[in-house]
């Protein structure tokens, strides 16, 4: 089953709104057995969505589309589709009541223009959308499926999970299932070499991806039924498990703060930061972490070189070093009486500072037993990308300490 | 002058990286007076990035495309164009000398894998790329232009203003120029109404956005010179700034952080920060505005009520209410020595907390004079976006304190 993704909206075709939704959309796609071919975006032109439609009809079995489904005279995504098969719609009597029935729980007056929202024409069914008013469209004709969700993230991840999923399950007639281990301090030529020997089970795809946070193995399984694909590779999973041990940190949805705080929460331990130049992101990736809570004592953000020295006791011009980062991580633990302390410090901007160059940060690991350890990072992608990466490394580190100490 | 962008890569088209370059593009283009019509993401496959960028020239005057540049056999943005075009690629001498130069100075050895990204054509011209290895292509041939810059955003961002735009600017035979009046406290039919004695103003075109910090009000004029459209505003603006007065807090690129930031700067004052289930983004946005420095005075994240209740001394079962925020301000004050003090608290998951309806949050700001300010906002889109609205919210709150102060 081929299918094509269409964002359309002419806030996003400007660049106004960043379409998430087709990225995301084409993550769900693989576990269906569908295969994705073509993304577009499209403005609130009718004659433009529809030309658009058409052409992906014409090469996908599936259409899949996000957005123009308002009460507004600019959102044409079903008037679109009537163009396309030449049908007429009709108020639904049904969707009308549910549709009525929004509004006056809110106490408002619906909007004449609203009724447009109740449409249907007879090769379509509609989706149910309880978290707003637009009802999706499954419309489906001469074996080619169009399916037309809202724009909304939330309203369209529900109607995609609820409604879209199951109904396209099966329809392709295979599904792949999917397992991606994690590993950390081996590289992608080594992963590739240790797990060569399994390449060629029959039925199992594989694949390495060399990540923020080290290197991803994913393997793969198409088969008729999730069960059977689960059966052909659980074996190959556990003689993986067995060949990279230790260097597997975390597999398919963890995040390394989530394993970071899953470790410390089993321990019944503490980490704590202290940043500087980083705009507090390390705290608030670890505080983010499922289930952070008592795990995550606290973090401290420094914004002048004064302010580091007094909150780690370092010399302000020798605040971009190793030294400078291990102090940190060091008054980390104290100040919030924390088991582990955690710090970062940098020049992340594109312009050098003292003697190292621009994208540069360290970051550092305080132990229960007051040992510390640090790593120095340099990127010169920007400063969101060069401090994700600091943060990235310095949780690795942290991790690897924790483990490494019993 | 039509435009259309075309993103190329398979882990763009799967979702495994988000594409913001199409989005960004789309933003520089209507400032060069260029239309964009078709954003499209096509994966690493030569057939149908060929075809992809054949219909693309056939309804485009402008076709930019972004990826598949680097020098792996998945990278077929060169190849493609050579097909499309019919033209055979050879190694330019200057290119492959600037490639090797790239290599030497990190002290390894080029692959000679690389050597395709000195590939010219008759039809192309090399785009500086200093920040990578990719040089882009600027392909012009029976009046059809295509652009072809890396994936990587910033060497992108850096190639179209240094070297794209300049090519583009007058290209088009029309300059847009716009200004945005961002406002707060004033709703957007109101501002409709205010400024609608203008909106005959020949040559200047209207439209105003509801966005998260406030209304905007935005202007544009088209005209063959950019001095002209400017001349052309210049008076409006004026005229706009009487009518709107202090309900103004900024305009085009200016940020509410950056706005608070130089206000506080402005008085030698400065603030700080205490948070609770905010993931550190009020700290960190305030820390990363343009020159926040001494204007920041240090912020501080907290895990758990225990670890909130010793930072300001707050009853840990009434954490989630107006109360909290404004005690939390007032010790964020206290702690780091500041002039003000912001806060911000709250449940912004999906589960309710306490008797407070899921995504409800807290911010408050303390005076420099020991009074205090709150505001509540509820939003059900999600952490992340709650989160960002109570951050602007409590800006906002922070910036008209300032302003009120005097």
């Amino acid at each position: 089953m081929k299918a094509e993704i269409v964002a359309i909206g002419t806030e996003i075709l400007l660049g106004e709104i960043v379409d998430t939704n087709s990225a995301w959309i084409a993550r769900q796609l693989p576990e269906l057995g569908i295969d994705l071919n073509h993304t577009s975006v499209v403005g609130d032109n009718l004659g433009r969505v529809t030309e658009t439609l058409a052409r992906a009809r014409e090469r996908s079995d599936l259409t899949i589309t996000t957005g123009g489904l308002g009460p507004t005279e600019d959102d044409l995504t079903r008037e679109a589709i009537c163009a396309l098969l030449g049908e007429t719609p009709h108020v639904d009597a049904e969707l009308e009541r549910l549709l009525r029935g929004f509004f006056a729980r809110r106490g408002i007056a619906m909007p004449e223009a609203n009724v447009k929202q109740a449409w249907l024409i007879p090769a379509a069914r509609a989706l149910d959308n309880p978290r707003g008013t637009a009802p999706g469209w499954w419309t489906e004709r001469d074996g080619r499926i169009i399916v037309s969700m809202p724009g909304v993230p939330a309203e369209m991840e529900r109607m995609w999970r609820r409604e879209v999923a199951p109904a396209l399950e099966g329809r392709s007639g295979a599904v792949l299932v999917t397992r991606t281990i994690k590993t950390a301090g081996v590289g992608e030529g080594t992963v590739d070499e240790l797990a060569k020997p399994l390449f060629a089970t029959p039925g199992v795809g594989f694949g390495t991806y060399a990540r923020a946070d080290g290197v991803h193995l994913r393997l793969g399984a198409k088969a008729a039924t999730r069960e059977e694909a689960r059966q052909r590779l659980e074996p190959v999973e556990r003689e993986l498990d067995a060949i990279f041990g230790d260097a597997v940190w975390g597999r398919d949805g963890d995040t390394l703060e989530g394993v970071v705080v899953a470790a410390l929460r089993a321990r019944g331990q503490t980490a704590a930061a202290l940043e500087w130049a980083s705009g507090g992101l390390l705290a608030g990736t670890l505080a983010d972490a499922p289930d952070a809570g008592e795990a995550f004592a606290g973090g401290l953000l420094a914004s002048t070189a004064a302010q580091l020295a007094e909150a780690a006791a370092i010399d302000a011009h020798g605040a971009v070093s190793a030294a400078a980062a291990e102090a940190m991580a060091r008054a980390a633990r104290a100040r919030f009486g924390a088991d582990w302390g955690v710090a970062l410090t940098g020049a992340p901007d594109d312009e050098p500072r003292g003697d190292e160059p621009p994208g540069t940060m360290y970051g550092a690991v305080a132990r229960p037993d007051g040992g510390a350890l640090s790593l120095r990072t340099q990127m010169s992608q920007g400063r969101a990308a060069t401090r994700r990466r600091a943060v990235t490394t310095t949780l690795m580190l942290l991790h690897r300490a924790i483990r490494e100490e019993e």
